[in-house]
């Protein structure tokens, strides 16, 4: 655990389990008191000014020296999240990769400068009254509270992409580990607070406290130094932390994302040209990383007839030879077996077909459907299921499958796979899709999230609690900023960035965008 | 009373009064029964997919149409206007003039379309994975609430800053007049009922919606139709506003804007030079529109002396010679008079001026003046007094003027007077200013808010709700939207503006940005 550059000592009462077989890993990690949740956002507060004032060339080389710290503790870090995870080897290697990546590309957008969203009014002394020099540009929040994810140990964790979003901003950072890999979580918190410190960063830039229970991460919601929380998680989670951000003497915006069912479209012509390959693809991309991902495929759609019924033999082939796979955690596992039984105990719902069974510790992939009129009487079927399962939907036609997307709530994703004799339909379909989601994709499935520019990994409620970001690709950067206007500063006194002759960068010069 | 097109007969059970004597004025008109809300909503609702989908140019021309048939209200707005506010005829024709500016503004800005966002990030067939076509915009959040304030019947009213960043965010509208001015409402919403056919647009766009007690608020902001919130008045009413969306199965995004004491700062060698000038300057800001702005100069903070004792004496004699002006209504006048005799009521406080009494209707101009310690050790000192009422802080050094600014709370703006002489205090102020308020102004006095794209008419809680928002200027209509991604959508699926052969509008491709 790291207080503002410093390791806190203390009794060590929190330790890994291994996620494959239970036991217990060595060594324990020391927990967050009270008293070192108030030294961290206190040390953030008080840096707060200092980093965000840094020149942004400094900024930029202080976060690719945070990815060139992670990237030197190659093999070791893979091994013990591997452990602390169950996630296989080659998945965090790409993970690592990921999170390197990502904190390099907001490294290039810091210094590309645009997310500053520089406007310049010029002053005109003639107008009747005088129009006054206005200036904007956005400015940090300020220390932001980062709930490490138990899914990407790596990706979406200590250094994930709540972090390096908020630290591109300017913002300060205190991480609540997940208490699920918290060697993972030390190591890779070693390795920013080495970098902080080369890079001559103030130490409260960065903190990462440990803790099991819900009073650690309440403690750090409540506290007033804290400004903003970016957090994933389970939808019960993300719900509590809204509950204190909004019961604050000072509310905070809470950047959660929560829960999504990802529902995908099998439009009648493409359903009719590749029932086969679609259901062997839908299979693969559910049980992917044993079904642990926000973007999860959980319900499909389709109009119901010999189409469907060959994609269901093709998933139920499928699901035949899927392996499972060990879980996250045993909170997980338990979650999961307690959700799909729940479905199979269901009258309207029929098992298609099931995974391999594998140890006590994996989720064995499943595979349900359901008629439409079903699924619309029964809340239960909206519940996400985290884990390898899923639901085939069948309607009686394309107006109910729009009809039940309508009913929907929130969704990171919701997909169309079509061909061309489909296009009419999915005109029909599209505003709904837009409506409910944060991504729409078209043949293809939602389980991949590329880090880029034009991504969005958000979504209307209970997808996130806040459909007006994303967590993922570049645009993240702006859930951490706040607009300010300068009027008639002295040059002297102005931003260099919103000086007439400062350096190239995106513009709003009365009124007119300049590149 | 309009509901998505009509004009809602029933019981005339409100009327407006004539703030100057308080005489009630005809005709009557009908309040919204739930009913009505729930219809408002619901057209809001229906509408908002076919209203989003318009092209740009046609909701535009609708901005501009709603603009138009404003200004041929003419004369007749500002005498009923006058009435219902007892605000004078010069502001109210300027006051008009604003409101027609700020549509027509909005109209340019939904043209200009890089509120969109655009960007598109193309495909990489030979990448391992292969990288999908991604391409993002913004769209409308959906219906928006927008509560009309008492202190712009026009501007920040019906057709005022929040419902035209919200029309041309693509959102539908319902509006809740405010009760003290329900015939200049009548009169607006009468017009953009008109322009709402004329232009061909579906008519639950927008509904004007009449109450004067706190239930019409709640059902409408926790209709599940209505997707965020825009409304300028009271803390308590905003508080109450953002308890209700936050408890909502769906919570939504309110803006409101609220509270603000708006500090003045007043550096050692500017005060020396011009105590004199600078002195009537504030009783002109503070007493203009009888105090009645959100930017009002609540407070005043310089270091104790000689030049400080000229300002002072300065300022009482503005004071002596500026009349007293009818106030909005007489619940603002009854707070008013609250708010500034407990503040005659303090033993640190010294009254150092009053203006005239005038009839009981009007509001009294005064300054008090109180010591730094006494300002810091007593909360009441910075409550909005909302109203011509101002304190003048009086301060060690700049160093307890620092530690004043740093104890606030969130403001809409923040204002230094300086002379070249003052750069390096200033300096030392203006990251506290820039972390406290959405405005950071030089030289002048806070009350005007220019309408223009470098303008931040928000602030940290509670200045308003939502600190990463601005109600005034083209930055407005980024708070009704949200982003969504498409991955991978044929060419002939994709919005208009997101196609690689898009008219000409600010985009960012594969990262660079294209004007």
């Amino acid at each position: 655990m790291f207080v503002a550059g410093n390791r806190r000592d203390g009794t060590a009462n929190l330790n890994a389990v291994d996620a494959a077989d239970g036991s217990e890993l060595s060594p324990g990690f020391v927990t967050a008191t009270m008293q070192d949740v108030e030294d961290a956002c206190k040390a953030a507060a008080d840096a707060q000014t200092d980093y965000a004032g840094r020149p942004l060339a400094e900024r930029a080389a202080f976060l690719r020296l945070v990815a060139d710290k992670i990237d030197a503790l190659g093999d070791d870090l893979t091994q013990r999240a591997m452990k602390e995870s169950g996630l296989p080897e080659m998945r965090l290697n790409g993970e690592r990769g990921r999170t390197v990546g990502q904190l390099r590309l907001f490294a290039d957008e810091i210094e590309n400068g645009a997310w500053q969203s520089l406007r310049i009014d010029h002053a005109d002394a003639d107008r009747t009254p005088p129009k006054p020099d206005l200036r904007l540009r956005m400015v940090p929040l300020g220390p932001v509270a980062v709930f490490g994810a138990s899914n990407f140990p790596l990706a979406f964790s200590v250094a994930g992409g709540d972090t390096a979003s908020a630290l591109a901003a300017g913002c300060c950072v205190v991480v609540k580990g997940h208490p699920a890999h918290p060697g993972t979580s030390e190591m890779v918190a070693a390795a920013i607070t080495e970098a902080v410190s080369e890079a001559g960063m103030p130490a409260g830039v960065f903190s990462l406290l440990n803790g099991a229970g819900n009073e650690l991460g309440e403690a750090l919601v409540k506290n007033p130094h804290i400004a903003a929380v970016g957090f994933t998680g389970s939808r019960g989670g993300g719900l509590a932390l809204m509950k204190h951000a909004s019961e604050r003497k000072v509310p905070i915006p809470v950047y959660a994302e929560m829960s999504s069912i990802n529902p995908v479209v099998l439009l009648p012509n493409k359903l009719e040209a590749q029932a086969d390959a679609l259901g062997t693809a839908y299979v693969a991309s559910l049980a992917l990383g044993a079904g642990q991902f926000c973007t999860n495929p959980g319900i499909v759609l389709a109009v119901k007839g010999d189409a469907l019924d060959t994609f269901l033999a093709s998933a139920k082939e499928a699901l035949g030879t899927t392996a499972a796979q060990t879980m996250l955690t045993k909170n997980i596992k338990g979650a999961y077996d307690q959700g799909a039984g729940k479905l199979s105990s269901k009258s309207g719902a029929t098992l298609v077909g099931q995974g391999a069974e594998g140890s006590a510790a994996c989720g064995r992939a499943q595979v349900f459907t359901v008629s439409a009129a079903d699924f619309m009487a029964d809340e239960d079927y909206r519940e996400e299921v985290f884990g390898p399962s899923s639901i085939v939907i069948r309607c009686a036609d394309v107006d109910e499958i729009r009809s039940v997307l309508a009913s929907l709530e929130g969704q990171l994703t919701a997909t169309l796979h079509m061909v061309e004799g489909d296009y009419e339909a999915a005109k029909t379909l599209l505003p709904v899709l837009e409506s409910i989601a944060g991504r729409v994709l078209a043949n293809g499935w939602p389980t991949g999230v590329e880090v880029t520019h034009a991504m969005v990994h958000g979504g209307p409620f209970p997808a996130t609690s806040d459909g007006r970001s994303t967590s993922v690709g570049t645009m993240a950067i702006e859930r951490y900023l706040r607009p300010v206007s300068y009027q008639d500063l002295p040059e002297e006194l102005l931003p260099e960035v919103l000086k007439d002759g400062a350096a190239k960068c995106l513009r709003r010069v009365d009124g007119k965008y300049e590149v």
